[in-house]
């Protein structure tokens, strides 16, 4: 199932209160060549700091990465950063290979430090049970209050990519949060991180649960270069593969009933349909409509009038799904019976806008936002 | 009650479908000045085009100011504006003023056409019930789901200041929605706007219910100048009365158990206090948080860390009421049982943080987010 040259495993050693694994390892069979985005959040799990300063002095090249759940290991000052270097460097040293090769990532509750000695204690038997065929079990493994694990898998001519994510909507910071992976045997381009930023432009940047984002967010690509691949056709494969896992992260966004995608068309760019597109994706008043499952055309026009853009109330279309509800200046309440069906019949339902200023347009992932929300929201540590 | 200078009177016209007045009205015994401020959204109300027009052609010089609830006027294209301009020269021709000097306001629902005739024909009983005494009344003509009403007295050396708003927070742009009225007897300065401006920068711009603004929120500051007022004094009291409404709105948010403020202290302007309080008060974390009665610091950090500012978290401070629960960078865990006491006990809760980077401070308020407040914007219009 993985692309040649990789391995992986999981187990349980601990780190997580409830049951189920709780450290995951990629693992590839030579150091190769990874790009990392990591969140913009000023808060930073200890980990992003180690990251950014391994592939720094690796050049990008990576020959494992260490997976906990359970901890975020953020908000733990220096010492959890030097938690951090002493887990990449037993781990390197149980591998072979330099330090900075070694990346570890964490995933969980903010403020704890990592139990290290334990994790340290676990990395023999992680090495010893790799294999090619574990993924499914990695990625249940990086999980937290995710419902269901959440993986993909491409294949070109010749090589594939799989990837997998955790996060039940970037709505964790004290959970912190999402982590994407993707691996490929296919050769990166000389420099991935620009292939990986405009593959995140158009997937994890319009993926929005609630608006708050994590101090632990990363997003990793990783290529062991068995097969050549055209540039352009990797980007798109990767930007598939990433758009399906937001989608999958929207639906199981906590309490989530409805997988929303916002559709935006006739901007005047692409960044200008992202923008109003995030605004009706992030309007609790947008989504609490579609949680009753009420075509409101109304809340949709002005969560856009929020952006700060000339909008021509003459010209602009509100639907919901192929009903038409605002157009030529007025409302068409004939056509709310048709959205209404949408919304309650479909599990992923689209609110669409058509700005008449230009032919650019973006879609935005979200989901619906429910009393068990609230409830997950406000119970969930007391 | 009412400063001298000015009558009032409400009735029930049958604008709203539930029960209770919907039509009212503040009239000054001569023309005055006045200023007011409009949404920034887009998508306008169709009392805004008119009350624009109406001041410029008038100088600010105002006479009498029609409220609806029930109907906000809005997304109603062009005949919506010209519904507005008929309702003003009817009145003004009822009171014997030009129509510049009446203005019009709505709130309510959105999309539909105002009952012109219904509302005019019930003026010659708003006008001939007009007195000092009714203002009480007025403030709950106005409201749409507000559970009461929210009014505030203030009284100068020889003068004196009243004010009402409404709106369940800013969170209906499909009950378009905040309104607030500020009538003083004092004299307004050559520039009445800049001091409306300072004085909502300091007041309605600081709260936030769920992120969403409305299409037609309006505060109007109106004096009929009996008595000259200090410019810098009757500012200060304006800022005052405007902050009790904020903390009165926030307080009557939708499905709300607790007004919250939020203190920003240590940053290096205003401007830069109040986009963190923002961020703070808008997350559903943070509010959800204080749903569940949990002095979730990370929380709050989390948040701020958004704010798009270098942090240095050796030296932030996070609190809940009087308790430090993340100083000298790291948790106080300690702590969390007193900041507990304050959230379960208190129904106005301070979420504080220092950031350790000037001497600015500002505050925002907002309220906890509920299952009522899904449930009620879920399921009011279907």
């Amino acid at each position: 199932m993985l692309p040649s040259g990789f391995q992986t495993s999981a187990l349980r050693c601990g780190v997580k209160k409830r049951a189920g694994d709780d450290l995951g390892l990629l693992l590839a069979d030579a150091a190769a060549p990874a790009a990392a985005l990591f969140t913009r959040n000023e808060l930073l799990g200890a980990h992003i700091t180690v990251c950014r300063e391994n592939l720094t002095r690796s050049g990008g090249s990576v020959r494992a990465v260490l997976v906990n759940s359970g901890n975020a290991n953020c908000a733990t000052g220096v010492a959890g950063v030097e938690d951090a270097r002493e887990l990449c460097a037993t781990l390197a040293a149980a591998i072979g290979c330099p330090p900075e090769q070694v990346l570890m990532i964490s995933t969980g509750v903010i403020g704890a430090r990592l139990p290290v000695a334990r994790i340290a204690a676990a990395l023999p038997e992680l090495l010893a049970q790799c294999s090619a065929d574990g993924f499914e079990r990695f990625a249940r493994a990086i999980m937290t209050t995710d419902t269901r694990q959440k993986i993909v898998e491409r294949t070109g001519d010749g090589w594939s990519l799989v990837g997998c994510a955790k996060g039940a909507g970037m709505i964790h910071p004290d959970m912190a949060t999402m982590l994407a992976f993707a691996l490929t045997d296919a050769g990166l381009p000389s420099d991935p991180l620009t292939l990986l930023r405009a593959s995140a432009d158009r997937s994890f940047q319009r993926l929005t649960i609630d608006g708050d984002t994590s101090p632990n967010d990363t997003v990793l690509l990783w290529g062991s270069g068995r097969t050549e691949v055209d540039g352009e056709e990797l980007e798109g494969v990767v930007t598939g593969a990433y758009q399906e896992l937001c989608r999958a992260i929207a639906a199981d966004g906590e309490g989530a009933t409805r997988l929303i995608t916002v559709r935006v068309t006739s901007a005047s760019s692409e960044a200008e349909a992202t923008h109003v597109g995030r605004l009706i994706a992030t309007s609790p008043l947008v989504k609490t409509a579609v949680t009753g499952r009420d075509p409101n055309w109304g809340r949709i026009l002005a969560a856009a009038g929020r952006a700060g853009l000339p909008l021509d109330l003459e010209r602009v279309v509100v639907s919901i799904g192929d009903a038409v509800l605002y157009a030529d200046g007025r409302p068409h309440p004939e056509c709310e019976p048709q959205a209404h069906r949408h919304l309650a019949d479909e599990t992923e339902v689209t609110l669409g806008i058509d700005l008449a200023r230009g032919r650019a347009s973006a879609e935005v992932w979200t989901c619906d936002l429910t009393r068990e929300y609230v409830t997950i929201n406000a119970e969930y540590r007391t």
